[in-house]
């Protein structure tokens, strides 16, 4: 059975873990987990695909605010995008270490670029930009960059009657544009920061304010609960903002962004999820070490 | 075929156009649905359990909220304890016609009666109820008055690959408590009007404030979008609040209540669903002609 699952991933001890806790989860004894509860819940950015050197999704928001900018000057004085026209990624950078001020600059443009729009309308938009834009250093389009062994990973834990969601800060109804083709995870199964829709007359739009709060820090498990009525039992993330999340699962996988060659070596906003890892035994997952091919092969 | 689905339905107008409408979405064809968009929603008052005298959930709450009366009379004198007091169920009544005074009323209680709670602790409350109050007409726990005929449907639905939601304007936690047993559905597929949670530390607790708004008219496709990123190509209701939920889908089910000595015959609050009904060609299913059997033999 291990020649057959998780094939890129190298024999070791993190593989082992995995594997090891999947099967005691379907195996009568002391470590099983009944069926209704096998909640597995996955970060995106940086644990399902390369999120350097921004996540992707700021890739397709700023284009966004670009041509927001070229229509109206004014904004260019403004936060955010003052900070997008002078390249000022130090800014964006706070939004991974949960800087409020910055969030809810964001948050707020975000609201204003997409309030009135169908999910038909932002449905098309993101796959224009999906099949047009290539990610800078490897110049391929940004879902290339998915992992090869976490969609292993999720199809193992699928295969095992574990219903894998995917929980990001992220925008939800931006990931559940791919999220059947890319993760073979149905767009129900997707969990992220969102937006209120409100339905009249026959027509869903979007509304100017969120639905819950951020989906980052402990609005990872809110959001979860919010969706599944449970706490997942299985985990994975690479970040500080989803410490919250992999402390309510049982079994927590942490992805260790080191390998340069293949990705990208980076620890910055992991800093305090890695010493949590150490702290309370969560399996770490070495990039370079761990995995036999980073991206699928086309 | 048509002699093993369905058993509890009487052949007729209803049944032949839920299953032509099923086997006409799982055929090669012009009414073929892909099994990604094969979502079915269901209200619950009234479509898959009694709902009278008045919503089984109102049982729950008034106990509880009868123990804050006699705690502190005080309450007596303030809505919605005084119409409790005063048995005043007219008062109630004007939540089925969504007067907007009297639900600000009853949601503001709501939070106020579970705000700190944990999901266990709610749990626990809603089991104890479930086991130990009965239905004033048929003396039996509410749970036992789940209609055999929608549970079948469910069941039917499921196995050709729909995903079954119950979308009720009841709360969400309320039912997850009961959904996988009573209906074989997990808790993820459950939406209804919900509480907000806060984790910290890790805990998670019900906090005094409503998670997107109530689950009712526009509410429900509302709800139904955020949760799947979909609208239902199959829905059913029973009121006049499930009509947006209705219009949404390309099948839509409306079940009359007029079979007074098997279960009630009412209409108040489904005029106006039966009028649209008529206007767009949805199946309404009669209690008294289409179904065989009402409830579960046991």
């Amino acid at each position: 059975m291990s020649g057959t699952v998780l094939p890129s991933w190298n024999d070791g001890v993190a593989r082992k873990a995995v594997v090891d806790f999947v099967t005691s989860a379907v195996t009568p004894g002391g470590g099983f987990v009944e069926i209704a509860d096998r909640i597995a819940a996955f970060d995106n950015d940086g644990t399902l695909w390369s999120e350097q050197p921004l996540p992707p999704q700021f890739d397709f928001v700023f284009r966004k605010w670009g041509d927001e900018v070229a229509a109206d000057h004014a904004l260019a004085a403004v936060q955010p995008y003052k900070a997008l026209v002078e390249k000022d990624n130090a800014f964006f950078a706070r939004v991974g270490a949960q800087d409020p001020e910055v969030i809810e600059t964001l948050l707020a443009a975000f609201a204003r670029s997409w309030a009135g729009t169908t999910p038909a309308e932002f449905e098309a938009q993101v796959r224009e930009w999906l099949e047009a834009v290539k990610q800078p250093k490897f110049d391929v389009p940004y879902v290339e960059l998915v992992y090869a062994p976490m969609l292993e990973l999720i199809k193992y834990l699928k295969d095992n009657d574990f219903r894998v969601f995917v929980c990001s800060g992220g925008g939800r109804d931006f990931m559940r544009v791919f999220a059947e083709e890319t993760w073979g995870i149905y767009k129900e199964n997707v969990i992220g920061t969102a937006a209120d829709y409100s339905y009249s007359n026959g027509s869903m739009v979007r509304a100017a304010r969120g639905l819950g709060g951020l989906d980052i820090g402990p609005g990872k498990p809110e959001h979860i609960f919010a969706t599944t009525g449970r706490l997942p039992v299985f985990a994975g993330g690479n970040a500080d903002v989803d410490i919250e999340m992999l402390e309510t699962a049982t079994f927590a996988l942490l992805v260790d962004h080191d390998d340069d060659e293949r990705e990208f070596a980076y620890t910055s906003n992991a800093e305090k999820s890695v010493e949590r890892a150490k702290e309370l035994g969560w399996t770490i997952v070495s990039v370079k070490d761990d995995w036999k091919t980073v991206f699928p092969s086309k």
